[in-house]
């Protein structure tokens, strides 16, 4: 079976954990927004079509007669169906946690530059973004990294343990992938202090299985998504 | 076996939603920070004692030898361990991406008062919240509400239909319960468009298996933690 997966096109976005898991699992799946002549208003449409499990936003995937939405919630089922994480109940639990405060991170990060209103321009909140990055920067980047940090020293070379990566391994490179774009002099100063985690984000951009990904011209840059790069918002 | 809960006393926050499965659930536990003789310092520093699989934050629920942290995951272990989701595969997953959608309101609720920075002072960052509750006010409760709504109409009674609860009904009863305590003067005027979602609030207070916990006066009133009310983040 070939998945669906519906996100924006043009940002990598919440939808890249997602192709991440799918492209380093070898699993077919079909990108609707960015089919050849598919528009914006397609995944709107879409999303609004009748269905027994509605997504409140994308990403979703679609896999037969079953809509599954939620990034974490995506990732918990390829996960079970194609074993990308350990295959211990408590590996399962485990790696969903982790996903879930990988998640955690991933929504603060985009509040750095959206403090007040998601549905504001970046420049109507641009001294409240100031504060609150600030913040992310010198507080929420290193309790965040720290974690991770301890979690790999007491696993190993996968947050999950063993000798293979899970999809929360993935999700943790992507992460820190954007926090290298969007804080570049913050992760300069701070990276030394994570050496586990930033050896995790070597190996995954190093996997065999997604180099045909990384040399595609698929995977889409940085931009005006959750990562962005406001030189104001970073700082050592 | 009798589960250990550990979450922070005196506020409900996230510890709630779990609290809230494992009474409706009759579900025996002990909620460690809140035993006689514990001290605040008694969670930090179980939170810090080596184990498998730490946790970021509380709450986190010990299971015997497993920890396991992140509500909607501490949730979706129970839902599976006691039943408390619909009985398919899909039902699951489905239970998990309804709680995941009511994790992201909570947030967003939560980031109302705390717009800049969790770790500073609510009247530092006051007028930034003015600005972001209103926008949460006018585009977010309508938005949340109006999807909860839209589920509650194509499956009947509960979220994830059929004819019993499950845990993200409770969850959306605590959510509900927040919003109608922060921002009585909004909710006022908007829960009239959103019935079902009301109804569903009713019901839920109304379980029989919940009389007992909502009698015992174990369950903390609303004040310094998510949902807080301050005026000046109401309005029609």
């Amino acid at each position: 079976m070939t998945y669906d997966l519906w996100y924006w096109d043009g940002i990598p976005g919440r939808g890249e954990f997602v192709r991440l898991a799918l492209e380093a699992g070898g699993i077919a799946y079909r990108e609707c927004a960015r089919q050849p002549g598919a528009t914006e208003r397609a995944l709107v449409d879409d999303m609004q079509s009748p269905r027994k499990h509605p997504p409140f936003a994308p990403p979703y995937l679609v896999a037969g007669r079953l809509t599954l939405a939620q990034t974490a919630n995506i990732l918990l089922y390829l996960g079970d169906k194609h074993g990308l994480t350990p295959a211990t109940v408590e590996g399962r639990y485990w790696t969903n946690q982790l996903q879930l405060t990988i998640a955690d991170m991933v929504a603060e990060a985009h509040d750095t530059h959206h403090p007040i209103a998601a549905s504001e321009y970046y420049e109507d909140q641009r001294d409240e973004a100031i504060r609150r990055a600030a913040s992310f920067r010198n507080e929420r980047i290193p309790k965040f990294l720290g974690y991770f940090e301890r979690v790999l020293q007491a696993r190993g070379d996968w947050l999950a343990g063993g000798r293979r990566w899970s999809y929360a391994d993935l999700s943790l490179f992507h992460l820190v992938d954007g926090l290298l774009y969007a804080f570049p002099k913050r992760m300069a100063t701070v990276s030394r202090r994570f050496p586990r985690v930033m050896a995790l984000h070597a190996r995954v951009a190093g996997l065999p299985a997604l180099q045909p990904y990384f040399s595609s011209g698929r995977r889409l840059p940085f931009g005006d998504g959750i990562f962005r790069y406001y030189p104001e918002l970073d700082g050592d």
